[in-house]
């Protein structure tokens, strides 16, 4: 039987810095530097969940992909979008919203949510110059 | 001597459409929505071979591209292209053609007649939000 | 009053063939080549509509883009999505399905329906080497 | 002599929200959604200035891309990029930051600064789903 | 009769370099930078022609794509195509090989050899961030 | 501990072609077609580098990616940036210029330069439709 790899992409828009709260803001500055910008900036982020299975011999679906954007966008997309990651949304509150910890903490939201699938990889593109995975390991 | 993955892209439009013939149309319209219409619905794919290999001494090639691309063409694209997946194409007929399903069948076109490389992954792209790879295991 | 010119983009997929029903077969496929496929083809279109207007003192909107995309989606979109555009749509039935005609026709779909601005611009994309633009003139 | 157009395009981060201040809470959110969040949201923006000109005879060139760029990063970019558009920049502030308005504020910024040709448009594009257009009327 | 704007997009890769015979290689370096090397640098070019007409009542057509697509290859792309824009290319040689001037030199190639449609316009993208657009004006 | 993946993406544009010494012009032209052409042709090139490691657990980085992409800018791209790989740039003379040899050399270059974080992968790509994959094996 075939392993199959599915992946569904969503989009969200959300505020954020780069702040350690015990250093000062001159320290800030100098380690996360326009990132840290007090005010917030943001980013148009695009997640990538990929799932694996087999294909259903009926439907050749792994999962209905329809079921699998519902997830997504229940779990975690309403709950990041048009938010403010370090203020807003409770999974990431206290984590320093870096892409790199962003996708482990999306992979937690997820993994015990699929019906019938795989939870396999979590990609968020930050920039047209930035993204991080993560595999659950 | 070092392990090297080459992809090429290439694209085709068909049409196709989601319907198990055991089904009524309720439950097929249940089941697949919109993509069970039975006037069908169609596609731009965007179909990734990654093959691997070493790069020759000479010619830096793991394979020629060219003849790649037209191996891709000859045994899968020219027989998908402004097709009708479940109708027309015979080494897709009867076969579900869900994203998923596709990639099984398109790997096993092209898995035994690569020259000198090995086929890794076969990725098609049916949205922008969504696509499916095969690793042949 | 500075003239501001809006657009958005929403995305559809739909089946279709090129087919001239008084023309044989042979004259089809002779016109039209790979396009006049009986049994169909189709397209991931990209349909960009753009607007122009003042923008509003307080709010800074020409259009409220999420009513903008409302009927774009109510008076265009969801009559073409998943569907055939030949057989499916009751205002592209009996229209020739090129790019060209259907800008157009989406012109037309939407030119009365737009809350406070003009509409400007119809752009429909079929491929990534093919679009086409209507201005209303 | 040919007329000439030519596009360079820069990109920003920023955060911003949507907000009347003389509004209640309530009446913001109703107007502008989630656009209205109290701790902002932000976008990747992409920034698209056109200039037209006569090509030099012996550069070749309308203007000197490297030296637009320049202008670009000094008077616009450097002054958005991770920034709140509602607080941190002088020439937006106290301005509804949609993109209708800020394509209206930058192309101010540019207009008599660019050296030997003339600006032309200006073309924000906030999310993959919208962007506004300014030509100076 | 409505009146439709269509564009065929082609890509090209060939190498160039700018630089001015009369001049030292200081003062090539100090007005083009990187761009004079001189043993060339090289780009991978997108190409837009855009043509009006009016569609065929019959075909749908302002011109058959597959044509339009035909003499764009061989009248332009056929000569660039991996070709070296100082040296190789008649129609190019002698002109600074900038995208201002690219665009006016495939415009020139193009006008008269269009079947039944007006040329528009020649657009050039010679990187992600630089474009430039020739009407004939 | 989570171990996740970064990827930073740079592009250069370079010059090359491809050219066997020991061969005559005709055998180059048969084996590589228009990639031979002596007077070279070029590429927009769109590096991408993939690191793994475990996010600090104050800053959220495994490695702060400006640092990343500078190292990525000093040792590769610099190099080759507006350059003619067969002619002028030291790690690359002597070896073809395919993209399976690329991703190599770049590997080489980078592996042991990175602070602090493991290289995983150098990703190339040459056009649209091609690219090449290392990941030091």
């Amino acid at each position: 039987m075939a392993k199959v790899y599915l992946t569904r992409i969503e989009k969200f828009n959300a505020a954020h810095r780069l702040w350690v709260d015990e250093w000062s803001e001159e320290k800030n500055l100098e380690e996360f530097g326009k990132c840290a910008n007090k005010n917030w900036h943001g980013h148009n982020y695009t997640l990538s969940v990929t799932v694996s299975g087999h294909p259903d011999p009926k439907t050749g679906f792994i999962v209905d992909v329809k079921k699998l954007s519902a997830i997504i966008l229940s779990e975690v997309v309403d709950h990041l979008d048009h938010r403010n990651l370090n203020l807003d949304v409770p999974f990431t509150k206290g984590i320093m919203p870096t892409t790199e910890n962003m996708v482990v903490v999306i992979w937690n939201q997820l993994v015990n949510r699929l019906p019938g699938c795989q939870l396999h990889c979590v990609r968020l593109q930050e920039t047209d110059k930035i993204y991080a995975e993560y595999y659950g390991e």
